[in-house]
């Protein structure tokens, strides 16, 4: 039987799969030295591999070249990782390289049967994937794909990237929480403070759930939120149009809460002129493992190409 | 012979063209009935062709779906015209419609010998196209490529298509204008008032010219137009990371002394990131004929898809 398996690479965990009539997985504490992140990933897949290993695919944070060459994985102390190379001669056989978030994208859209679709995961930072007839777009150059570090506010929030005002500054999770807490010093009233009264505590949830309860601070806060998301998916919409747009990470456990309200400002807006078609704005469906499921994918096509 | 003939249509005029050793073009005023625009381009074309015509390519103003019908062309009364349909009909060949950007964008690829590239064209708005891997890329519903309606600012200029902060409102020449007016009023000793005594006369370059004679307020309006410009050109970076962008339109006359300004800011911010790769940024080569080269050489791959 031929298998293919996927290797998706986290800041805190490694899965490694292999699809056969299901998704057999194995996940492990991702290592930061480079030699026990290799052989752990060997092992698992030698581990789960029953059939001919026609092909790995390997989703990983951070930016890769086109040979695959990692440069650098945030929150992993490991740089200029040739993993390509490295995987292929100890399990003999094709590997490519991808970033975790065009890989989820593929996984989302091959779940919901989409060719065209952005992916937006929304975390610490704002991870985005590109889907162009059925493919991941990786830019003529690799490394495409930046969503989260368009401009949408020049001269705005400083940006880990050491820009000012990427999107990412506005729609992670990371950049939720921030708001939340600035907002909450500000407003020493506001019910959040019940919710969590440890401000160090505060997560991508709680405006939520105090403007559930009618918290004014807190529906600022969201209102806020959604209008930065929403400018970013308008974007997207004019650039390139697509079938869908896909909110996954974190922020998008509030569903139609937040999916909606979303879809509500994009019709306001227009999204973005007047007659413009309306691509579909859904939650991701995969969860954890959409970027597992489109590492195999993506490791697929790839070899089926060249068949 | 085997002739495919392409079609520009601006606001003030229409270009209609046909390769065989060397392009073949018939310039006329943009009529404001759809009827006389169908006979004046269908004439036009009988006049041109000298062999079997294979098919034809329009470029059009405004926003044309995937069947080639034209919602609407600013500054040209006239909406929703199936001009595929009818152009078809009269001259009994193939017609395929693409947006006038789209069309020059995929005319200075090939001119230039780029598979991957994003155009941008500063005039009055920002018209802009994606060429990925040698085709115009349209997205999945049509009428993507809005790069000119990408919000950069938040809340910033208003922009004519009725929201806020889109690069078009700081990247255009009427963006630049309009900036070099305000200067000029806020500055009544500029230099600016030297060279241009009327404020209704202001032009793109004027800014240029008076920065070059040493003048404040038009160094200060300069650098401003720039920094937005290559605000919007990160984003493209970040986005696309494609071989190449090319900038035309009436503000590109400056030539180096506005491309060179741009390379070095994008440099300065890392094109985005550090370890980045540079797509390069070169001025459009075609001028006026872009339009029309595209518009055939788009033709000419439809046709020669389907053969």
């Amino acid at each position: 039987m031929r298998i293919y398996a996927g290797v998706d690479i986290g800041g805190t965990t490694i899965k490694v799969g292999v699809m056969s009539d299901k998704l057999d997985k194995i996940t492990f504490a991702t290592p930061h030295s480079a030699d026990e992140l290799i052989d752990k990933i060997t092992d698992a897949i030698k581990e789960l591999s029953s059939g001919e290993l026609c092909g790995i695919g390997v989703g990983c944070p951070g930016a890769v070249d086109r040979r695959g060459v990692i440069d650098y994985m945030p929150n992993i102390d490991i740089f200029d990782l040739d993993i390509a190379t490295l995987l292929s001669k100890r399990l003999n056989t094709v590997v490519c390289v991808t970033n975790d978030a065009n890989a989820a994208a593929l996984g989302e859209c091959r779940r919901l049967g989409l060719s065209d679709a952005v992916m937006l995961t929304l975390g610490t930072g704002v991870g985005s994937g590109i889907v162009i007839d059925g493919k991941i777009f990786e830019g003529y150059c690799g490394k495409a794909a930046e969503i989260g570090h368009m401009i949408i506010e020049a001269g705005g929030r400083k940006c880990g990237c050491g820009l000012n005002g990427c999107f990412e500054a506005y729609a992670s999770s990371s950049a939720l929480i921030a708001q939340t807490k600035e907002a909450m010093k500000k407003n020493s009233h506001s019910l959040m403070w019940k919710l969590c009264s440890d401000i160090n505590e505060v997560s991508g949830a709680l405006a939520f759930d105090a403007e559930r309860l009618g918290d004014e601070t807190a529906t600022f806060v969201i209102k806020e939120y959604v209008g930065f998301l929403s400018i970013g998916i308008l974007n997207i919409c004019n650039i390139f149009r697509p079938q869908a747009i896909i909110i996954g990470g974190g922020v998008s456990n509030q569903d139609e809460n937040l999916i909606g309200r979303v879809r509500s400002e994009c019709e306001k807006l227009n999204y973005g002129y007047k007659k413009a078609p309306h691509p579909l704005i859904l939650r991701a469906s995969l969860g954890d493992n959409a970027g597992l499921y489109g590492a195999i994918e993506f490791i697929k096509d790839k070899v089926e190409e060249n068949i």
